[in-house]
């Protein structure tokens, strides 16, 4: 397989496009248009939080209903707790595409990342839609990835080829997210679109989305925030006339790792342009009884805002690192723990261990290693620093 | 019953003393003795974090052996990951209080706070230790509490005064303690000793120390962050000459109130010095179907950075206050949840209520009130809000 970033290669089938429609003041793009030209294998996973915006909710139904082939995305505004309106509002803005396209209905499914609180200027929204539809494209990508952004620096997008199940087969995902990033998906206001021309079983999709995501979008924090509005979307429209992918199949194991190695990649933008970060941070548990108890311990280090705020300052302080660990509920014993900082062992058996260099925290990207000797299980969390930018672009973000 | 705000008022028979050891490069106070003049019942709380400094592990089989009449307490140190040199550092500590004034072993308990992972400078404690005894005076709560500071801006200390089972009764504490805040004390950096003349029995004063815990330091948070060194101590010693205080009298209960109101006193406090705080936040919420989910929602919002950063900007971003609610597992429906900030709605069953007055949250305390509308349960819990200064004073700790 071949990973290709920041080049906007959409596979066989799809075009996309993004533009201004007058949501956000700034005058930025602000929404977006995702087009198959047939219908799609479809398998969306959204926010467990108990406050799910509405176009969660209607995308669920026409998912269940339908078969889709397009999906509209805004930024600017969450169309999240917005009542009854809010979900009138999710609701037409699938039509307006439907109609527009002449689509059958349950053929577009919506999101909208934003601000809380506040219903969408649905005028503004309806005259864009003939513009997105005209302006569609098979090289859109960046316009597109660009019209979701919020408090994103930059386009998050990236696509991979591979030959499986005898064919070339395209993977491009698009993501958004930099701040109330803490997603948990099972079934962030991190969006991430992944399209295919593979194609593929039902169940197989569902479950090769699931796994990746598990890797990658499941597996970053920004500020331990889990948002309302979080969606993953994943839609093959079998246009690389493969045969088919079935779960179990040495494809599927194929197709599966392509999928994993993109959410990853997208995951790891999301990280790296986390609001105010000035350093990406790997933190692998190994050494677990379990990989959940792996995932909670380095998850635990992640969203310790006294470790985000020494990485900020490439200060080697493990006793933050430490105590975070300690922190949760597990297996670990402290006698047993070993730590290491950018491959530097820092505590040996529990007891530091004297680290005489100074200044080896000063590079962009942080690596920590914590073994617990325990068990064969191991888990990887990626996250940011905490530093002055974070607490500037939330201190008053309407 | 007389709350007495810093005013160094001890109980009858206590006295105590703090003074620089030099164990603080700044040369400010760094060590206290608090001491009585008779056995105490003595009852202890210690952070549930599985990291454990050493004079947590220390003092409490000293409460367990002996009878205790003195606590030795320094700061700039925490001798926690400090193996088994911590051990018994920790054990000398209490040794040269026990040798100095001639007390019977197992008399003397020790808690240590502020960097992790550094061994005790144990020469400079040494010969502190007979300043300390022949400093101890009734005035000396001040100077106590100010010599267990770490980033700490002001000393804590409240008394109370009550007549209580016949006689005039004395409780004093004193804590510290401003970031590595969120105190989970079911046996926090934050450390408080609370000392009364009261005759009360061993078990009730486990069971009124505990009670007033859970609503007081464990229901605060600065920073999410559960410290390694958490300590509350209770000790008692009966010099008032009450009729003894036993579980389940009307003395109890007393008691039990008087505890309770010295501890949040003295929680608050830690909170308003929480570490860059600008703001004093309170968090109600009601309505719940059990006290522990009401304390879970109450603490999601509490320790969510995007909403400590609103609150920081006097921002009313309420749909943070909703996405914190909602990221936790928990019987609330969002269609049924009202919100109010500063006493003025901004959600009325899950929907927007127009607020068009700006400026309503630039006071310096701030209230949040949510109803669930689902049972009739409450807690309150009680944090700071997140700012440039919590940053700057966690970039470079060292």
């Amino acid at each position: 397989m071949k990973l290709v970033k920041n080049k906007g290669i959409l596979p066989k089938g799809f075009e996309c496009s993004g533009l201004s429609a007058g949501i956000k003041k700034s005058g930025k793009k602000d929404i977006a248009l995702f087009y198959s030209a047939s219908e799609c294998v479809t398998a969306a996973l959204v926010t467990v939080n108990k406050i799910k915006a509405a176009p969660l909710e209607v995308s669920k139904d026409i998912i269940k209903k339908g078969r889709v082939r397009a999906v509209i995305v805004n930024s600017g505004n969450a169309n999240c707790m917005t009542g009854s309106q809010g979900f009138k509002d999710a609701a037409s803005m699938t039509k307006f595409v439907e109609r527009d396209m002449r689509l059958a209905p349950h053929s577009v499914i919506v999101s909208s990342t934003g601000y809380i609180g506040k219903t969408l200027p649905m005028d503004k929204i309806k005259k864009s839609v003939p513009k997105l539809v005209s302006r569609l494209n098979k090289d859109g990508l960046k316009d597109a990835a660009s019209a979701i952004m919020t408090t994103d620096t930059f386009p998050k997008y990236a696509s991979l080829k591979a030959v499986i199940a005898g064919k070339d087969i395209t993977i491009s995902g698009v993501a958004k997210g930099s701040g109330m990033i803490a997603p948990n998906l099972k079934s962030a206001t991190m969006l991430a679109y992944i399209f295919s021309d593979a194609r593929i079983t039902s169940s197989a999709a569902k479950k090769a989305i699931a796994e990746a995501v598990e890797s990658s979008f499941n597996s970053i924090t920004v500020d331990g925030c889990m948002s309302t509005n979080d969606t993953v979307v994943f839609m093959a429209n079998g246009k690389a006339e493969n045969r088919i992918i079935k779960e179990g199949s040495s494809d599927f194991r194929k197709f599966s790792s392509c999928l994993k190695e993109i959410c990853l990649e997208l995951a790891k933008m999301i990280v790296r342009d986390g609001e105010g970060a000035t350093k990406f941070i790997k933190i692998n548990v190994a050494g677990s009884k379990s990989l959940s108890e792996a995932k909670r311990l380095a998850f635990s280090v992640a969203n310790s805002n006294l470790f985000k705020c020494a990485m900020f300052g490439s200060d080697p302080n493990w006793g933050r690192i430490m105590a975070a660990l300690g922190s949760v509920d597990s297996q670990a014993r402290p006698e047993k723990i070993d730590v290491m900082l950018n491959k530097r062992a820092v505590v040996k058996k529990g007891a530091p261990v004297a680290v005489n260099k100074k200044g080896f925290l000063k590079s962009p990207e942080i690596t920590v290693d914590v073994n617990l000797n325990m068990g064969k299980y191991s888990a990887s969390v990626y996250t940011s620093d905490l530093s002055y930018g974070y607490v500037r672009i939330n201190t008053d973000y309407n």
